[in-house]
């Protein structure tokens, strides 16, 4: 059955009135935004990265946003822990593999976590997933490489990819990028919104990866409505912010409309706004 | 003797003449927020949590903020070391029991520093406060449980607790909601500054044991009147920040306009603003 | 040969072009700004302190940035790592010696990394340089002692300082306050851009530091060039910054506005704008 636009009003409506307990295994370039948006849409944050505290908080939380971007031993055991704490309390799992291909023990770790706990949503940009199926991404930094992106040209082979991977791995997968993909291994839809003031700021991906946690977590039983949701909405929200800027206004102030603008989403303009489709 | 208006004026004013030097450990989550309102209100922040440095901070330090949002094994060494140091030089020392009662190395932690050293305020939510007191809080992450929080209609019973906490402990309490209530053991007092916009940004808590730490490091001798000024100064910049919101803000926006209010607080508007009271 | 307003303008220009992607090591408190003002001036950034992380990152970076403002015995390590790779690819080093004179782990942590590596911009306050020369710098925390300050009327035996410390070392140093110093070891220029403003922000200088590594990364073989460029830029945009202040902004808005500044300034604004002058 197609998503519909009243689904994802649904859907951030269901992230406003039950305020999910989002744990957060996350960088520390980008963690104070991935704290406000999370608020910002409706849910609850709570960071940690210490093996002896994070078992402890898996008790009380209801979703968890996994995010490499600034791994080290010790967080890569928390996420270990927290992972199984997840997966014993039927939680849902976000995997954000930042800079998956700049380096092995990046790759590396978030294959190991993909193989070892059940993961619900990997979400990253194209050159991220890439390194994970096959290696064959060319990653540059945490951005993608320009000859892997997603183009109007090649969506159909690109949600081909989407669907195998998913499958492969039974997870879903959010491909991000000017046009984002989302599959469960049987569908895959493409969302169209977005601003390409995105790119300007630090750590877009890490916020909708961190907003996509809690609507995972307010939405149990509709994981794949539920990301292309977020998706829309974070989209959604970079372009309201991108009509709010000012000659003189640059990346920073972009930043704080950004989570202005999912403060200020409602079900109602998420609904119409929403740009998405179907890959036939 | 009452705590007057023109006190709270004077210890802002202490502050901002003798620009303390405030060492903080804190989490990486709101740091950069508690660095800016350090300097917003006067003081001059420096952050540290490796423990062959921290030592050497104590000595040229004038204060010590002890937060525990994202502990972890190093960092808790570290505080004990600067606690150490802080007490050796007479320094005053905030602890601030982030999400005491969420797990037990939290409720540990702050529990082994309120033994071991002699700290001079503990700031936290209810829910902290009472995870603290016996176990009794039911801590829903950072943010306080609604059944704990203190209101009108609890206000007496509340207070009492506070001034047997202060008192059991050989501290300051300051237990902050809607109501902030503050106890040395022997009185409390009631502050109704404040706006609901503070509960929509990450680390509005945070910010103000930075800013409380100033105020302490800055006024010793008074460190009563010192933490009620930091309430007042804070709530009341929450609700100057609140009247500055345009009909697009959001949090993000909340969150620089709160750190801007601290800055331009003058010791007139203080005094003139602020909503305190002797609970009887 | 001098350099000339159009040679600024050009460095600038160059990051626009390339996209320099830099590596930073930095501390907690600033990182996310020194991310955005990466981004804003034209390159991209990375961060990471893990050891077995920073080796693989070498491979594919143009330039590092090391920070020491919340050194740990980890990122001690990813620092060395990180550097001897730079140096294998020939890439620039920046080292920022944040709180060198505080604490004997910070001085003596600066001072191996220049002795053991080569380092190709060393950017402190005053202090900082004069606890790297020889421990004379009295450094009060992370901000500069008023008695180091560089002054119109003891420029000239700075600039002899600057020069000599450069000449030493075998590096450019650049000694950032009210007045700028930079020197080749030969030659030392004076950059008057900047705004009183930009002391009341956290991590104005580390975001120096960020926005240089950038223009390092872009400009081989013009690196005293390059480091005079950053200095101008981030002074103009300081200017910029503070000239779109009203009077409730603050200095959390102000730090926005700076970062906005740098990321819509323009080789023709910053040739125009620049004040630097050789020292003779």
């Amino acid at each position: 059955m197609d998503i519909t636009r009243d689904v994802l009003g649904e859907v951030l409506k269901s992230v406003r009135e039950t305020t999910p307990l989002v744990h957060s295994i996350t960088n520390y370039v980008t963690v104070h935004d991935v704290a406000n948006i999370i608020i910002a849409c409706g849910g609850s944050p709570i960071m940690s990265d210490e093996p002896d505290d994070v078992a402890d908080l898996a008790l009380i939380c209801g979703g968890l946003n996994i995010n490499i971007g600034t791994l080290n031993k010790r967080s890569i055991e928390a996420m270990e822990i927290a992972a199984e704490g997840a997966v014993k309390r039927g939680n849902p799992i976000l995997l954000d593999p930042v800079g998956a291909g700049a380096s092995r023990i990046r790759t590396e770790t978030a294959q190991r976590l993909m193989k070892d706990f059940s993961i619900t949503v990997v979400r990253g940009n194209i050159s991220e997933i890439l390194a994970l199926a096959d290696g064959s991404g060319s990653a540059r930094g945490v951005d993608a490489d320009v000859g892997d992106l997603v183009t109007t040209d090649n969506l159909e082979r690109k949600a081909d990819f989407a669907k195998a991977f998913a499958l492969e791995h039974g997870i879903i997968v959010a491909i991000t990028g000017a046009i984002d993909l989302v599959s469960d291994g049987r569908e895959c839809y493409a969302v169209r919104n977005g601003s390409p003031r995105m790119g300007t700021i630090t750590g877009s991906g890490c916020q909708l990866s961190g907003l996509m946690a809690a609507f995972l977590a307010a939405n149990r039983g509709r994981y794949f409505e539920a990301t292309v949701a977020a998706l829309c909405t974070m989209g959604l929200a970079g372009e309201i912010a991108a009509s709010r800027m000012l000659h003189y206004d640059g990346n920073s102030t972009y930043g704080n409309r950004l989570i202005d603008a999912v403060y200020n989403m409602t079900p109602y303009v998420l609904s119409r706004g929403a740009k998405f489709e179907l890959c036939r």
